[in-house]
């Protein structure tokens, strides 16, 4: 392995962007020295809120971040600007290069203030990588002292599962009208939902909307949990907020309950809970590509093209060409 | 590993629903029967035309899938009926409870057709596993003979390209007037597309949708690839069809394209490629299985613990961790 260089590991710590944004490149592309500088920097993460943000596409969902990000930067009087870093893994993203039209809050009051960082992610990554890589991305920007990191995904599929699942908080963005397809999708994600906005709540149906969420909800959730040391304490219920993201309503209500939330956290333990899942998920992950690669390296090639060769004329079964690979190891 | 039960094997080859269905289940569930009798009928598959359908909720697939179900059932003067499989991966999909209002064919007409297998997926398996799992259910209807197996997805992220790349054809349903957002996130998946649907094609801003579409045809095609003998020869071109499914307008259209693109891979020799990724993308994941269950089989579980503690702590990073629990294997 690579071991960090740590004039990198300093640079990042002081909070350089330059070479912040490089680290997230060789982070991204898994790259030997990205994943030297992350083993380097882990000492220092632990720090920052991460806030899952999902929702189907036309529920205005890169609206909300914006304005969300603007907020912690602006707060209301008697509370803290914060430092906020974006990852945008949704793929229709406005942060990913388009324009947010019609905000009330432009992408350049962000992208002018060194207080906030953006980055966009590709998201054409293998089967089950994408939940990885954004976990690294999110480490890095943790390490670099950004307190509040938001990652925003199109919250539809297996992958956007798996990538909310990393987060302490979790926002589920509806919107009126989008019809009942889009309803049924959400049934998966409402179940890992701290918070629900049914944005663009100016428009008709915003009743409609939030009547099927609270349905939803009180199918879902039990009314107690045991916390880690086996007491029942409440469930935490996620609130149903109303915002118009591009005018900037209903943003700092949003704020009050990410706060809420992560008191709710840290006082049941279940930050320390899911801190620890996660770490344990992304442990599982890192044995298992040693274990394939240790695998890779050790099998010559032709008689793994032999063994695809038998199993492609039907010869043998997949699981009888996996006795034949792993055996003799 | 429990060994294939030579009574299940014979009633699925023999056609016979009620093992078949309780098969399924087991394949889904990843029982020691199920892998049992998967690896006992892999001799008799590879024959079935595996189509992989994919489109936004609100593009009316399941219409299309349906529809194209009584197709196949009931062709053109001339043509031979054939038997098909329906694999619904889509959570929104009416084919999983729903009911499909509007269509000119009911489910009824397919339910009660014993040429046609209807089956929905739980899509709430573990990171990665539903490619997976899918495949197998598909490797059963294989067995059993069904000739068409129709594969609907939702068509957005990770999980769903994964599925949709096990196909032999990939069709990619658009519909007029979804939004700029729906179109973006399509951009993935219309590398993979075989055949173009603009369906629901009665609605104002059919040409639009059509003509979006063969831009994004136009920048993503190569005009001649490699076949596997080296030799340059035209691509596949993805024909941009029109049909109003619900109506039944443009199914036969559909079908004579999957006809020709069947036949467009088999001439090349890319049927067998085709073939050779997906066995050898199951045969990686199969090993990778095996090679994680015997570390965990090896590892006590108070190392393990032990090693989660000191990461928890920030005492190692995730790389260190790793190296303390593969080390001494």
């Amino acid at each position: 392995m690579v071991s960090a260089d740590a004039k990198i590991i300093s640079s990042i710590l002081a909070g350089e962007r330059l070479a912040l944004a490089r680290l997230l490149t060789q982070v991204e592309n898994d790259l030997p020295e990205g994943r030297a500088a992350l083993s380097g920097l882990f000492a220092y993460t632990g720090r920052a809120h991460w806030i899952g943000v999902t929702g189907a596409p036309g529920t205005g969902k890169s609206s909300l971040v914006n304005q969300l990000a603007h907020y912690y930067r602006h707060p209301s009087a008697g509370e803290t600007p914060r430092t906020v870093a974006i990852v945008a893994v949704d793929p229709s993203s406005p942060f990913t290069g388009g324009a947010i039209l019609g905000d009330r809050v432009r992408m350049r009051d962000l992208t002018g203030d060194p207080g906030v960082f953006i980055r966009s992610m590709a998201t054409r990554g293998s089967l089950g990588g994408l939940a990885h890589s954004t976990a690294s991305l999110v480490q890095v920007f943790d390490a670099a002292g950004y307190e509040i990191i938001l990652i925003e995904t199109v919250g539809a599929g297996q992958a956007e599962v798996d990538i909310v699942r990393l987060a302490h908080t979790t926002l589920v963005i509806e919107a009126p009208g989008l019809g009942d397809d889009i309803q049924a999708i959400k049934a998966g994600i409402l179940e890992i939902a701290d918070v629900l906005i049914v944005n663009k709540a100016d428009r008709p149906g915003v009743e409609n909307t939030e009547r099927a969420l609270l349905n939803m909800l009180q199918l879902a959730r039990p009314a107690q949990v045991h916390n880690k040391t086996g007491s029942l304490i409440p469930s935490w219920t996620p609130p149903v907020l109303r915002t118009v993201a591009t005018e900037g309503i209903g943003i700092g209500q949003v704020a009050a309950e990410i706060t809420r939330h992560r008191e709710y956290l840290l006082n049941t333990g279940n930050w320390e809970d899911r801190e620890r899942l996660r770490l344990d998920t992304e442990l599982e992950s890192l044995v298992q590509d040693r274990l394939v690669a240790r695998w890779h390296a050790g099998i010559p090639d032709f008689k793994y093209q032999d063994v695809i060769n038998q199993l492609v004329e039907r010869r043998i079964s997949p699981q009888q060409a996996v006795d034949l690979l792993i055996v003799d190891e």
